[in-house]
């Protein structure tokens, strides 16, 4: 099995096979990607639509002279087969293995680490201008799918790169999808560029017949004008892309290798922005990934035979789901925005139940909050459901379109936190940093599905302004029996008169109360201050703290700016003269690799907090 | 002299004009912008075009009930003198007086808090939603400026309202400028609107004669393909927007209040999102600004029959271009980048010097940061000249598509600290805290224009990956003749051997110098910890203040995440038990006012700091 694959070792060797040789590796690859990812989970329908794609690209361009940028970058499974990682591809997605997404750090083929979507043109276009000052012969392309090109930061590319005369190669792999279903204009209008025939050999044939017209365009302009309906269809082809600059090149099919290959020699020759559009379909040659590519988009462990995942167990995002339609049932106001991760954020019955209380804008996290404030200025109750990682990205908008204004905006913040195998790109370890710094803004961050509801419920009803509700990826962790959630903005738990304490929120407390039990057994004396609103910082959760001799703050989230920093300078300011130690994530990104192996590595799991203590008391 | 204006108490009085006295009254608006204007400063460029819109506006439309979002809001002059402001417009943009922007604590008028560019459609159309869930029959309108159009944002929202069915009105207040020139494709794609006669007329004929037309589109197809080129011009009145989902009225001319009116009252007829295209003149109606637009976009006080403005001192950002153009003079890696901010950031020069090596992406910062990092990527080296509190719309892009990628990109901060009369959307407090949560990226803090060179330097040839050098707005305030840089990361100025310290950086340096001088009057010996480098904090900067019994950290910038905060948990994981005391803007946002009154107000001056200090030892 994977007789050619198992020769690929560079680019090099895809430029040696024949047509039929091409054709059977796209075999062999499909069969790897179904293969490895329903052992390893992954992103399958993304990386199954573009296996032509990627192999024409190494047939005709010479990675890594020429540069491919991947936007997103979940579909670079094949890509990485391609440039010599097949032997290690088994390790998929685990520690020390091969990322999902591209990471310079693992191969020159690979050019930038990525993971959020629409900023490829822009990086691309940066190599092209450099290549064009430097007079590098080399080729910048973009590959980016239409689900991408919701981002705003899409357009900006596009509009600064079209009228540049600069050579770049953009390459729009339309699968009429983003994530879920693609939604806005753009994605009716590539609909309906789809459906028009070989436009790309077609424009040949009219330049052509062009010189032989005499000019009479006036004329013909009139004719036009006045059957303007009729023609609107045929005109799209050439509009928006050409409008901004772009030569477009397509629609081309996809999975027809002969076809992609000679529309990227046509690229090639081109030494001005060019478009070229290839139609391809996401899950392709996988009946169960084709039929439900959003189920496979993203996905963990899989049956190949009946396409069944190991169903997880109820997890913060269906919890979230499920307690939203409770509010909505029971109030109109209350508006559910998603941008485009309606099915990652447990939305998709809410979608159903409340269809006009619902809405996937797309790939468009910005316009999601701006949104968001218009709704709340005219007295709706905008919740905006949305991974940490991608909250970074509209961080000028909950400034200036959110918190500044004071209205009601309600933030459900999943993936907080460690979010394992994805990698770099989508640990959710910012958000509590960033928050930090836009004032007015109030932070909970729940341990349990139970605090989740109370926590959302205080988010909808009490609080003013913008409030975030941030809680982790996948399952609780379990807390001890003893404990009761208090609703208030912290608790204790432990031994209240202890001299030593843990302080910290949401999973680790469960790690904490662990630790606690085997300190305990060690004749150490803990109380653990838990906070449930991490933004303010509670002034009575400070006091309570006072008189400790050592305090331990456990943080899964960046140190510098997090909720460990703030207790710190609350705490020195009030004259605290004891021992203070935060273990959390020091100024690094955070590589992929599963949850809990995360929380062992920064020591942030029960023998994590275990070894600082012992170590310092 | 403004008899018209004089009466005019809300927009039911404009209602009552007819159109000579409307005529009038544009001349009374624009004579009174010019002479405010002339006094107080600020945007004078973009409110002179727009005074026969916003006449019109109120003329057709019933605001409040209808909600009019002004895109940056830069262009509300006129709007606060038909809204019951005339009496106090004299306070234009002085303390607690009338803002230069919308404002909704300022009146029911104003919708939405602005400054930052693009948002207004998305705001607009959170608006439009929530009134049509509500059955609310008012209307909700956006004025957005070409310039603006760049924004990704924008496109963000009208990708997702284009084909919402939702009544929204979308006024692109065309003048072909964004602040300096427009740039990129959307620029040229207006251009080649604006120049298309009667569109919005012609159209109507042309619905009309489509019903008389036989079914010909096959053959008429195959006319119009084989004459493309000459069509397309003809072609262009109709795509974009039309594409997208919108109703296409325009372009009008938006200095003619009959046809405004009457466009107006077509937008209104219409149940579907609608983008009316007026054209206008940046300027309009004052020889000077009408000339230099780029120059009375935003304006200190002017001589009004000269147009000289009052030139102000030397200050940082012409300092930044003079020494940006030394270094790429000897060095042709060195790319400068603007988003859509050449003569504010300073980079007038640059352009014109290194035409090849200079890039303006239009209001586009997101793009600029990921351009940047594509630059980068390939051995250039990007310099983004912007103001700190634009540098807010791109953090993810700092996060992504920059810090984690490792390569060099230096940010040229300008307007960091307080920026003074343009209030709460443009402060530049923000960054400080936020670069603090990024991993790996450095941040310098130069006190004069000596130190900003050297940061400058050491962060273009001396650190590695992201490097930030911020520099206040203005001037440089002056420091003690015997202070003198070291090109280290921290000073120390004063009593070496004091047990208070004070610890602050930039601008306050220079106050907090100020201080110690009165401060050794009253007896009482301070030392200055001045840091150069801000980010990470110096630990030997750490050690020197380990043994003093009080420090007092100044910061112009959010308490919460700045440096003071960051030097705080180091302090105190170090074991320092003495007093700390932070002042620093402690969760708000700074309205407008002078630079010194806020430095007053936020007690970060002179008189500040010598308060704190006698007030606590």
């Amino acid at each position: 099995m994977s007789m050619l694959l198992n020769n690929i070792k560079s680019p090099s060797d895809v430029k040696k096979l024949n047509d039929s040789e091409l054709e059977l590796l796209a075999k062999e690859v499909r069969q790897t990607l179904i293969d490895t990812v329903s052992k390893t989970g992954g992103h399958l329908a993304s990386n199954l639509g573009v296996v032509e794609l990627t192999i024409a690209l190494h047939k005709i361009f010479d990675s890594p002279n020429d540069q491919i940028v991947w936007d997103v970058g979940h579909q670079v499974y094949t890509h990485k087969l391609l440039t010599g990682r097949y032997e290690k591809f088994s390790t998929l997605r685990t520690k020390d293995g091969i990322s999902g997404f591209p990471r310079p750090s693992e191969s020159e083929h690979d050019i930038f680490y990525s993971g959020h979507s629409s900023a490829s043109i822009s990086a691309a276009y940066g190599l092209a201008v450099s290549k064009k000052l430097n007079n590098d012969p080399g080729y910048a392309i973009a590959v980016i799918g239409d689900g991408s090109f919701t981002g705003g930061l899409a357009y900006e590319g596009l509009n600064n790169a079209g009228r540049s005369n600069t050579r770049l190669i953009v390459i729009l792999n339309d699968n009429e999808m983003s994530i879920s279903e693609n939604v806005g204009s753009i994605a009716r209008y590539l609909a309906a560029i789809r459906t028009k025939p070989r436009y790309y050999s077609f424009m040949a044939d009219v330049e052509t017949s062009l010189i032989k017209l005499p000019r009479s365009g006036e004329k013909i302009y009139n004719i036009f004008n006045k059957a303007k309906t009729n023609l609107k269809n045929a005109m799209y082809q050439s509009t928006i892309f050409e409008n901004m600059g772009f030569k477009y090149l397509g629609p081309i099919d996809g999975h027809n290798m002969n076809a992609l290959c000679a529309a990227l020699e046509s690229a090639k020759s081109i030494e001005s922005p060019v478009l070229l559009h290839i139609n391809t379909v996401k899950g392709k040659g996988y009946n169960f990934a084709e039929k439900s590519p959003s189920q496979f988009h993203g996905i963990s462990k899989f049956d190949i035979i009946t396409g069944e995942p190991v169903l997880p167990c109820a997890n913060y995002s269906s919890e979230f789901g499920k307690y939203l339609c409770e509010l909505a049932q029971n109030d109109k106001r209350i508006c559910a925005i998603t941008a485009a991760m309606s099915l990652g954020t447990g939305l998709e019955e809410f979608s159903k139940k409340f269809p006009k209380q619902f809405f996937d804008v797309g790939l468009a996290e910005e316009h999601a909050v701006t949104f968001s404030g218009g709704l709340a200025k005219d007295g709706m109750i905008p919740v905006f459901a949305v991974y940490s990682t991608f909250l970074q990205r509209c961080y000028d908008q909950l400034v200036h379109d959110a918190a500044l204004q004071g209205e009601k905006i309600v933030l459900a913040i999943d993936r907080a936190g460690f979010v394992g195998e994805d990698g770099e790109t989508h640990q959710g370890i910012l958000d509590v940093a960033f928050l930090n710094t836009i004032p007015k803004i109030t932070v909970y961050s729940p341990s349990s599905f139970k605090e989740l509801k109370a926590c959302l419920s205080k988010a909808v009803y009490k609080d003013d302004g913008v409030v975030a509700v941030r809680y982790p990826r996948g399952c609780e962790v379990s807390l001890p029996e003893d404990y009761e959630y208090n609703d208030d903005n912290f608790s204790i738990y432990g031994d209240e008169k202890a001299k030593i304490a843990i302080a910290t929120y949401g999973n680790v407390f469960g790690y904490a109360c662990k630790a606690l039990e085997i300190l305990k057994q060690k004749g150490i004396s803990v109380k653990i201050l838990k906070l449930n609103k991490i933004k303010p910082i509670d002034e009575k959760a400070v006091d309570i703290l006072m008189d400790c001799d050592s305090i331990f703050f456990f943080e899964e989230g960046i140190r510098s700016g997090g909720a460990g920093e703030a207790l710190a300078l609350k705490l020195l300011e009030k004259g605290f003269k004891g021992d203070f130690k935060l273990q959390a994530i020091n100024d690094c990104f955070v590589a992929h690799a599963s949850v809990a192996q995360l929380l062992e590595q920064y020591e942030l799991d029960t023998n994590g907090i275990v070894k600082l203590i012992t170590g310092s008391v």
